[in-house]
């Protein structure tokens, strides 16, 4: 039992007090972790598009004042009643979206949209009371998808964090906590390229490189990157992009680029951008007959996905998936034991008090993930 | 050998002299089988809707004079040069599309859709010599999608043709060359419905029908029919449908009158009417998480699949299915071992003289599947 245990806990958070101006560190209070929830202290946190997205706040409700942060690496500091399989010193990866095992989606094989945890991005409060665990001189602060990592200590529902190997660098496998772990599964648990397959990739941030990642893994020959920015191809390389394909040099749809290439279309597609022609074209793009093609990037709330239906009687499939159908609890801890060069997203580092500078870089579209270390 | 191999053989066939014209029984003459080609004599025939459409001709070039009739069983009448995979008197169903064996589809575990078979209603010739088989006092008369069963001898690529063990009732196992497999296959095949798991069928004529076998077959345990004639339900209870609903009777979309009878979708549809709102229904019904939708019914040309993308991100996912994914040599021969109840299927029965009352019967909605038998 730490001393801290059942107390409130001054540390450092950073704090989003308005939308789009530069988060404040500020010293918080964070109560104890009530029924089924725990405590957990923070060592190292990356910024992810999704916390830019919500801090933005552009045609949303705006939620302020707010901790952003989901990817991360810490240690139980406590629990709350009832949690049985976390202890203090764990090490654990918290996460976005969580796994309750008790519903219909946790018993199914095939689902990880657990109906209790299921990420809500409206929500600034705990389930359990429906208030904050933070505060600063008395005044609640919001929460963000349960997770709120941008603080030396965060309070977590107990099914929103899996519980890792203590071996595992904390400051490298932090990044498994949300999007490398949602483009490496979209490849290798939805999409499934056979060894020797072709897979075009749309889309060469962060997750779209985790997805031709775990195309490299499966052994796909052909590893078409996609992007409207020619620039990114040479790093895509390190990620196992064979060809490069950039819709602006061509005056015709790329879906009829890649056929061309590929006799008729790739295998399998993994759509990372979220732009609604994007989606269109990685469908269209493979191949009849067996081809797939999966959606990760998140669209606008009034797109619509259009195509003929003839496409479908043609035997393409059309998939989705929801951080890379990885089930938290059950499946991070063997994630975190494979053989990734995780290093290779991790481009930018910065000490906690210079968090703002994280969001220069990917404002900017600088690098892939900015390692944000809370005890410097 | 036969005595009339290698000869042009005479007899009777019906010929659609125009489009939405009676069928006019004709002596034609059936020329010998070129390279890879066989002569059948057909025994049992039987009429399919692909024959009404083209056969009506809306919309479309009209090809004319031409042989209708795909689905059939018949006995192999004499092999041109190069087939070493059937001889006369071998049973046998003729199939609207093929499998050479040896394209990128053949090849593939996934796909049936054969490169140089596959289904081509515009093609009213052989492939060997692009000229037809038949003739009626000299003039040519095109084939239909390269089967031609109105007729007692037709003349089909080896490729097109299932052999089947003779002991199968032909008059019975010949609905097996088109429809009746497309149903089945798109449940037992693609849709995949688990032991106890819930499955809508939209369209409950003989296709969907026999995709509600499929599912009563594979042990679902909510078989829910949607058609907009409620008349189809007391037929479709002999089939393993369980529920009955009509879009009609409600006002609201029947997605949603579906996710509340099952507490947020069912795990699996199959949409066999290719009316563009069932496809879009058949998709949006299936449960988040883990639900597929099929589609085998064929859209017109001109429809548009549209749906918000984060139905697919919720992971739902679409495929679509050709002939129910079966290879029709690799794999009619145990479809046919089966055991399937497909006497229910044949509603009717009529000799191949009134082959006209079978297009009567399913203008005006009767009934499945009219039998017709060649000999009579």
């Amino acid at each position: 039992m730490s001393s801290t245990a059942g107390q409130v806990i001054s540390c450092k958070a950073a704090v989003a007090w308005e939308a789009g101006k530069p988060l404040v560190i500020e010293e918080v209070e964070v109560a104890p972790p009530q029924a089924m929830e725990v405590r957990l202290k923070i060592l190292f946190t990356s910024l992810c598009h999704t916390d830019v997205y919500f801090w933005e706040a552009k045609g949303q409700t705006p939620m302020f004042p707010r901790i952003f942060g989901h990817e991360a690496g810490g240690i139980v500091e406590s629990v709350g009643e009832g949690v049985t399989d976390l202890e203090p010193g764990d090490h654990v990866l918290p996460v976005f979206t969580g796994e309750c095992k008790e519903c219909r989606h946790c018993k199914s094989e095939e689902s990880n949209m657990c109906d209790l945890l299921r990420i809500n991005t409206d929500r600034g409060v705990m389930l359990n009371d429906g208030k904050s665990r933070f505060s600063v001189r008395g005044q609640p602060i919001y929460h963000f998808v349960g997770t709120s990592t941008f603080s030396e200590y965060t309070v977590v529902h107990a099914g929103c964090v899996a519980k890792i190997n203590p071996a595992a660098p904390l400051d490298i496998v932090c990044v498994l906590s949300c999007g490398i772990s949602t483009g490496l599964g979209a490849t290798l648990n939805v999409a499934k390229p056979e060894k020797g397959s072709s897979v075009a990739i749309f889309g060469l941030g962060a997750v779209g490189l985790a997805a031709a990642e775990g195309a490299r893994i499966a052994g796909a020959l052909r590893i078409i990157g996609v992007d409207l920015n020619s620039n990114r191809f040479e790093e895509a390389k390190k990620f196992g992009v064979t060809e490069f394909v950039n819709p602006k040099d061509y005056d015709k749809p790329v879906q009829e680029v890649i056929a061309e290439m590929t006799d008729g279309g790739v295998d399998r597609s993994v759509e990372c951008t979220g732009s609604i022609n994007a989606m269109i074209s990685a469908f269209e793009c493979v191949h009849d007959g067996w081809g797939v093609a999966v959606l990760v990037g998140v669209p606008n709330r009034d797109d619509s996905f259009k195509t003929h239906p003839i496409n479908f009687l043609n035997e393409k499939t059309l998939k989705g998936t929801f951080f890379g159908n990885y089930k938290p609890r059950s499946d991070l801890p063997s994630v975190v034991e494979k053989e990734l060069e995780l290093e290779k997203f991790i481009t930018h580092e910065v000490p906690f008090s210079e968090i703002n500078k994280a969001f220069e870089y990917m404002l900017s579209g600088a690098g892939l993930r900015c390692l944000i270390r809370m005890d410097a």
